[in-house]
């Protein structure tokens, strides 16, 4: 049964799997990989105030190294189906490009991952010389309670074990093989209350006017860049998403005013060193005039770093062998399920061209698809190497 | 008939006029003036996008001078009617005490300007020397649009004249005959749009978040006084009265913020100056950077004053005569309808003690009103001095 890139990608793009839905997705994979010779589970996760999420594992082999292979299968909704060229699952393609949900976020790469590896067993049977297993969530782009962070519980529950990790997320802002992904840094969010009273803008005396105090905390956490950022970190940034008030009668001033704002954070700071420095710049800024509340909401998004070394060099040797492109090793951009893997074990991100993830009219080259495919085949040649038995590249 | 002013204020507040119904207010004040020999006009006016409103008219001699007597039955509503101690518009006594909405803003200041002029004309007649006009809406706590500015517009359509005008709102912080209003500060409501775009806050590089652009200008307009004041006026004051944005995702930048500052300024300054000097302090402060448009109401409230003259001292005069204090000639406070007023006669405002208006249990000591009654009657008795004629006092 052969197993193009392409086939794939469109089969699981006409699987309507908006997160939470499964939407035949998590089936189609499983079935597939039962197959080739995979033991298949899938356990439901659920929790209160969540939808419950069904999720994949699955593994062929016992022996060492283990390689995981991560991913999800839903997407996010179509957005203005209307405006999309193609319908958005309907997987179609056109001058060589696929269009539909998914193509690059990250049905196409789970694609790629799922032919390289059917590849590799087509090649050379179940005794490759160690474990491949999958780990596919289907609640990466839904609040992420019910899947990589609950799969990867129910996995070392089992004994289950990890050498390293490569996640298909779409890594390239532009060009395949541009950008690897080492790490990611951390979010924190933050609510800053002013507490004022309420009067008549005509006798301000008697009133006390929140706006002004909040102007004061706010300019005071942009005021300073918060870090200079390290070796393999961009500087850690604080963007303020919102101020509220509303208040619409412009005679009266108001009792409260509201902001919220996330900082993404290098591997400098903790969620809690960082909610510290908050702190310090508030008091110094309110002094003894401003009276506020700080709401810092517990983050599970810390800074992590895979450091380089030679399942980075092994990756970074694969996309350059195939591409011509030494590709940078970043730590940019949102969070991802790596932040939960990165304490199983080593965890580099490598994928397609995310431009148009999110988008109407996503899309992938085809021919982006097959190189994926040919990059991911050299890495599981590199870490399974002909021959050998056991033995992980690292170790 | 006697009229005291605690029937007449008693008889008002049990109308129940929440602006902007009429209520019966000015039937009462109508059928009064009409037995007391007064002329009595019921102008409605009506203009798209605000409800009709009844307003009232009358007059008394076609000699000169005449003095206006100037206000309005409208009231605001009673609020949380459960938490008053006295039913609003049952108009309740209690331990000398007269309880309702309206009691001191201004019924209670309307009973007393009518029974002050009642005891004039039962003293003197109707030849007491000059006119008294009664100009009253029941459109000054609304939109202020079909009230007392086309009240005027009407009357000198008439050919009507003033010489001066007594306007009873409360003026007295705490205690009756501490504070004449001579003139009023302006007031002008500016709304300042940041605009930026919208982006995700992982990737800040390509978005624009017009937050820290709005915290600048914002934080422009507050930095400095607007000015020092003046002889007869307060410093200007500006004070944001809402910030908003909107954003409910903590993931997002936002495209936009607004934000909505209302000034009450001096008579050093018209809208127009003033309105120049902020969009001065805006571009220093945007440079080139930061992106956003200022959108300055039409103010129809100017800074005005009276300047202290004969009949400022004859009002003085009465209030210190009755209560021994000499008032403070003041320009604090919201607006009234004095600044349409001002255009055509010199106005003085003089009236209770207004620490309960618009307020649960508004209320008004039976002795003030009496004793401010005893103030107008001295101003009239002195605006008409006995044996004179046709002699204004400034004149
Ligand atoms: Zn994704
Ligand atoms: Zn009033």
């Amino acid at each position: 049964m052969p197993h193009s890139p392409l086939d794939l990608a469109q089969a699981l793009i006409r699987c309507p799997s908006v997160t939470p839905e499964e939407g035949g997705a998590l089936d189609l994979l499983g079935r597939i990989l039962a197959e080739a010779g995979f033991a298949v589970e899938r356990p439901v996760f659920s929790e209160a105030g969540t939808p419950d999420i069904h999720n994949l594992y699955a593994r062929i082999g016992t022996a060492g190294p283990c390689l995981l292979l991560a991913g999800h299968t839903d997407v996010v909704p179509p957005g203005e189906t209307g405006a999309w060229r193609h319908e958005p699952f309907a997987g179609d393609v056109a001058d060589g490009i696929l269009y539909g949900r998914g193509a690059v976020d990250m049905k196409g790469g789970l694609a790629c991952l799922l032919a390289a590896t059917l590849d590799l067993l087509a090649a050379r049977g179940p005794a490759f010389g160690g474990s491949i297993a999958f780990l596919i969530t289907g609640d990466e782009e839904g609040p992420a309670v019910n899947g990589t962070v609950k799969l990867l519980t129910w996995a070392r529950a089992r004994g289950e074990h990890f050498d390293h990790c490569l996640l298909g997320e779409p890594t390239n802002p532009s060009r395949l093989g541009e950008m690897i992904k080492i790490g990611r840094r951390g979010s924190l969010t933050g609510k800053i209350t002013v507490h004022g009273r309420q009067g008549h803008v005509a006798y301000p005396h008697r009133a006390e006017n929140p706006i002004p105090g909040m102007l004061r905390l706010a300019s005071a956490l942009v005021a300073e860049p918060i870090d200079g950022g390290t070796a393999h970190f961009d500087a850690s940034n604080l963007e303020f998403t919102t101020i509220d008030v509303g208040n619409a009668a412009t005679n009266v001033i108001p009792a409260d005013a509201r902001a919220v704002f996330n900082i993404r954070f290098n591997e400098g700071w903790s969620a809690e060193t960082l909610g510290a420095e908050i702190r310090r710049r508030l008091e110094v800024a309110a002094g003894n005039t401003v009276r506020y509340t700080l709401d810092l909401q517990p983050s599970n998004a810390p800074a992590f770093l895979t450091r380089p070394d030679a399942f980075v060099d092994l990756v970074a040797g694969a996309i350059e062998a195939e591409t011509g492109l030494r590709p940078e090793l970043s730590t940019t951009g949102g969070t991802s399920d790596a932040r939960f893997i990165k304490d199983a074990c080593p965890v580099v991100e490598f994928g397609l061209v995310g431009e148009t993830m999110h988008q109407v009219d996503e899309r992938v080259p085809v021919a982006d698809l097959e190189r994926l495919t040919a990059i991911y085949r050299r890495v599981l040649e590199a870490y399974f190497p002909a021959g050998a038995s056991g033995a992980s590249p690292s170790a």
